[in-house]
């Protein structure tokens, strides 16, 4: 598994276009800061199932403090990082994971298998025209500040 | 003017194909219950500007009670009818009102010019490549439910 499987980005040009070019895939786009310990946890995640999801996904790292990131920042309303946006054919698919907000992933994942799990769910979902799915993992597995984020 | 200018949709197939087949103009999908108040304002107001607006923006609205819907009605998160959800070549325009929720427009507008001017910022903005736009109205011309929606 070599780097430049997951792409980072930092242009608002690369998001546009990865968003309208990624076919018949879901496209996991990561909005994070590198450094920080979830998004570490997270990243190591995406890096070790990026070749085991690539026949139905590709992974994208978006870096969340470039200037030209803050309007997808807003448009997405990012406002805890990590937080991971799914898309399939350039558009954004929701997932209902019994939070108030349907429109990202907020945090890392317990377990790699437990984000395959969830693009799986996606990806299928995508398949049958759905564009909402819900969450495959139990409450416990999901992080808890995504419960708590419209309150925040 | 004539009825069929504004669509009635009811099934999910008519709002997938309305939302990918509208180019290069803004969709406007109203989703309401057109017996209610607030809908009837809001529908008098789409119906007396679809001609005007119709180099720029196309209105259809969608009834909110079809069972069809209810996978939309969860996409969009829609909790207060009628909800008002733009779109320009089937990417989900966002505005900035000064509310936490930038996805739709809540309730009706207080004028026709106000509606217009809406969907007239969102078309520059989309032009320019822009996912999210600023709202044109003071905040007195802005619903009030539409700031308070996320402590529902």
């Amino acid at each position: 598994m070599s780097a430049f499987l997951v792409p980072e980005l930092t242009k608002k040009r690369e998001v546009d276009n990865i968003i309208r070019d990624t076919l018949d895939k879901v496209l996991v786009l990561r909005f994070g800061r590198a450094s920080e310990r979830d998004c570490i946890l997270l990243d190591e995640i995406l890096h070790k199932s990026c070749r085991g999801v690539s026949k139905f996904a590709s992974i994208a790292l978006v870096d969340a403090d470039a200037e030209e990131i803050q309007v997808y920042i807003k448009y997405f309303d990012v406002t805890i990082l990590p937080s991971t946006v799914f898309f399939f054919n350039a558009h954004h698919m929701k997932m209902n994971s019994g939070s108030a907000d349907h429109t990202k992933w907020v945090g890392s994942f317990y377990s790699k298998q437990d984000f395959i799990d969830v693009v799986e769910v996606i990806f299928r979902g995508a398949m049958k025209g759905k564009p909402i799915v819900s969450c495959p993992l139990p409450p416990e597995r999901i992080p808890k500040f995504q419960l708590l984020f419209k309150g925040v």
